[in-house]
């Protein structure tokens, strides 16, 4: 999916969200357990509930890879159920030497279609440019997480006064442009959207921290949207987790369509 | 398997090559190929032919996820066929946040029964804390990796002078005793081990880089160990496609016992 694409879906569905599919096996609804494959049966229920509202949907692989060869099959099929207008991550923070993260790339963008996967930065270019190499496909990099661990080493200082995250934005956004990498900042951190906005003005931005673990929608969208909205702001557990009982999908579309009336507002008065 | 066992192990047999399973389908012996599970084939015979003479064996995960539900089959079955007294790292470069490490952590040391476990260190303390819960289990944390790419950010000099993955180990050796954690520490980088071994005198470190990416053995022996040895050196395909003929894991079984002998020599040069 090409940037201008996913900007049409925004427009069209004033909306920005971005639908977490951590699918958790401990927290499904008891009556789904009976199902063949309970967490495929929750997530097309999800699917089908919030794709309305939604531009993206994030799924978060250790939640599929916990439970082995069985989880991958789950994985497929949620991934082939998903519309293909809505933009799809791999939230596997995978990254490693040149030939294992070829490997990688094939694993998320070959065998599955996925249209993007989250990469770790630490071991540098050649970890992150096999990724690169897919027309159309998305490396979605590390530059601020939203856990309280962002603080140990993403925020020190170099030499030169900049905080490493800096560094990692500065660097890795010459290789590739902004149709093909896009990065990971957290909300719990709003204060640094103006920043990140100033070495980085035209790259899309995955916002995630927003609900369970605390953000502030309308700092990080005042602060952080361009004028291609440049923003994918993912809520999991606040969404789907919402009710555990028969009315989870109608609870998940509520709480979806909640954060969407306040994506709306934002649309309007930053764009 | 405690720090101990594993040198014991070492002691025993002299050597402490880790032998690198990166079983790629498309570099394996064509004769293989007709077998119900190719790369389970494959392994079995390597795993066969060298278990005398190696005390660690590394799974690559990408080099198994990349050819999906099966890969996983072929994995499970691999490490299931591996002796006890072989000391087992899962190469998964994981770490997030910590609900998500936790499950990473689940699908590598409860569902699979590995020893250890590779993570990136970008996320800092909370994406590596939830891999140390498990009694007996060890994370292996990327200090400095011995790719090209650990130039781009590990080698960034601080506002104190050292280098990101000096503060990266300094940190990290708060979070765990050198009874859990090693470090990888790339044979591409042989001076570094005197400056490594004065931050972490104490820690086995994992030392990729030998062989086909062109690591010094002596030299890293020589700065690198210490009273337990304290190195895992890791060669992957410089053993397992030495030969793609009928015979090879007898050339791999050579090609191991090779290193052994330069091992062998090193460890009374230096202990």
């Amino acid at each position: 999916m090409t940037q201008s694409e996913l900007f049409t879906q925004i427009k069209q569905k004033q909306s920005y969200l971005c639908v977490g599919l951590d699918t958790d096996i401990q927290k499904i609804p008891a009556h789904l357990l009976g199902e063949a494959d309970p967490i495929f049966a929750f997530n097309k229920q999800i699917i089908d509930a919030t794709a309305d509202c939604c531009v993206a949907y994030k799924l978060n692989i250790a939640f599929y890879e916990s439970i082995g060869a069985k989880g991958w099959e789950s994985l497929e099929k949620t991934l082939a159920y998903i519309p293909p207008t809505i933009f799809t991550i791999a939230d596997a923070k995978r990254g490693d030497i040149g030939n294992t993260s070829a490997l990688y790339a094939k694993a998320f963008f070959e065998n599955m279609n996925f249209d993007s996967i989250t990469v770790a930065p630490y071991m540098g270019r050649d970890s992150v440019t096999p990724f690169l190499q897919y027309k159309g496909k998305w490396v979605i990099l590390l530059g601020l997480t939203s856990n309280e661990g962002s603080q140990d080493f993403q925020m020190l200082r170099l030499e030169d006064g900049k905080y490493l995250f800096e560094k990692v934005l500065e660097t890795s956004q010459t290789w590739a442009t902004d149709a093909q990498m896009m990065y990971v900042i957290g909300a719990t951190h709003p204060e640094i959207f103006k920043k990140v906005r100033e070495i980085l003005p035209h790259h899309f931005l995955l916002v995630p921290g927003y609900g369970a673990q605390g953000g502030d929608l309308q700092t990080v969208s005042r602060l952080g949207m361009n004028s291609q909205c440049g923003l994918l702001v993912n809520s999991s557990r606040g969404i789907i987790f919402a009710s555990n009982g028969r009315d989870f999908a109608l609870t998940a579309q509520k709480e979806a369509q909640k954060i969407v009336e306040e994506m709306k507002i934002c649309l309007q008065q930053s764009m």
